[in-house]
């Protein structure tokens, strides 16, 4: 029988990640997703708020179980992957969902354009360095994923070396979760065309702002159709059982927030770690601290 | 003429610095502090948590024009140093103060024993390469004052070694202030012997906190008064200038996390950091940006 509920009903968390995921093999057609949707979870923005509020100590709560348990060998982490195009909202996310947990916890790295000494290694090489450690939440502010993006689009290696690419992180990733206890996390912020604009606007129209804006990044706009190509084909060939692409609408950021925070929040309930028993009598410690004075 | 107040006054920041200070080259004697005193600001606990949520999004705010005058050249960073015995909440500092800054502009550090690649290097190399970036906040558990004071009482080196240590620190502490545009917050958790007392019980009490546990801390309490003695003589003798020491009393959480806020504020303020002007025509990158659809 149901019992009567109290208040609001929880956010259904649980179901984001099969919601969310796109499917290994299938084609990918972002057209087909709006980035304005709402697919599972609150529907305004009041509700989003409300939600993601809720999630916060259980992110919490979990994240010190995952760090206390890496304490007694557990070599379990999380690494969540944030792509998507300029203002997609990558370093809001971090801000506002990274923000939840307890930042002793948290390994967070922005991958800009490679210097001189990453390019003379093999691309992964960069990524590799930078991979959480047992109990920690990795946080990846664009990733090795840039190599099959920007260096497709731009044309800054070779066709044959980018197609090897796809496979290179396929394999890469499938270590990571195997041999690595990594869970990875990977998320796409789905924004629009005219989304982006408004925001190229708002940041032109504040000064406060202008430290955030690259002229180059409106000439980036004439190359709005290859960069989503390049990310469905990346979406494709890169959704894979041992690590799949989660596609999050981020037109609202309250709603991109919330998605984000309920992706971790499954992830991290799926791990399910425990805090680890102590390995000591904790009577005959109680005594002798008591014994002490 | 006083302007009519509308709501309580803010809590004084500003006077924080100066009065927990410990004034350079004076003598200290930390039984002379209480660790439940309040010497400034809130007094109860509503209070210092109210001033410390007042706090959060002036934090935040100084610190993202920190971060944003960095992408313009601005070289400045600053550094929270925390020290303290076991269990005077270095960690809970971390979580519930800099928990109220963003994430992804923070560089957090714990030291803990060295490692054999740590200790066949200067004790200060460790440190040197965990330093904050130009625009960030970096924080420190435990330091370089970890070779003073451990290093001393569990006699790690040998004592003219350490006699060194006090002017080296002094030293590397001076050029990073002066060359490397360092501003050093460095603080010292009071807490009392019955506290801590207290502390390892709730730690022992609880079954999910017993990761947290060590038994060594029952028998290191059979040096606390050593450790006084070299926190003391390291309070005294690296309080300097460019790199002053602050005592917090600890012993109440609630005080002890404004404290650390308010000095950090007041180290924001008073660099006064600016969001750059952008180097483009913001006018031109309007149209530019309508015109293309």
């Amino acid at each position: 029988m149901a019992k009567k509920s109290a208040g609001p009903q929880p956010t259904p968390w649980r179901e984001v990640p099969e919601l969310l995921r796109l499917p290994p093999g299938k084609p990918v057609d972002l057209a087909s997703y709006d980035p304005r949707d709402t697919p599972v979870g609150p529907a305004d923005k009041a509700a989003g708020l409300a939600a993601t509020a809720e999630t916060a100590p259980l992110l919490a709560g979990l994240q010190e179980r995952l760090f206390a348990a890496s304490t007694a060998g557990d070599r379990r982490r999380v690494l969540l992957v944030l792509q998507g195009m300029d203002t997609s909202g990558k370093g809001g996310t971090v801000k506002h969902v990274i923000g939840l947990f307890n930042p002793s916890g948290c390994r967070i790295r922005a991958f800009k354009s490679p210097t001189p000494e990453e390019l003379e290694h093999p691309f992964l090489w960069r990524i590799a360095k930078e991979l959480p450690r047992a109990g920690e939440i990795g946080i990846f502010d664009r990733s090795h994923y840039e190599d099959v993006l920007i260096a497709r689009v731009r044309e800054l290696a070779a066709p044959d070396v980018i197609e090897r690419r796809y496979g290179q992180i396929n394999n890469f990733e499938r270590s990571l979760a195997d041999d690595g206890g990594v869970t990875l996390v990977k998320v796409f912020l789905h924004i629009s065309y005219e989304e982006q604009r408004r925001r190229l606007l708002e940041r032109l129209d504040n000064p406060d702002k202008h430290w955030k804006f690259d002229p180059g990044d409106i000439e980036d706009r004439v190359l709005w159709p290859d960069y989503q190509r390049a990310y469905e084909t990346a979406l494709e060939r890169c959704s894979t059982d041992a690590a799949p692409w989660y596609l999050v609408p981020a037109d609202r950021k309250w709603y991109r927030n919330w998605a984000v925070g309920a992706l971790l929040l499954a992830h991290l309930e799926a791990l399910d770690p425990q805090y680890p028993p102590g390995d000591f009598d904790a009577a005959l410690c109680r005594d002798r601290l008591l014994s002490m004075g």
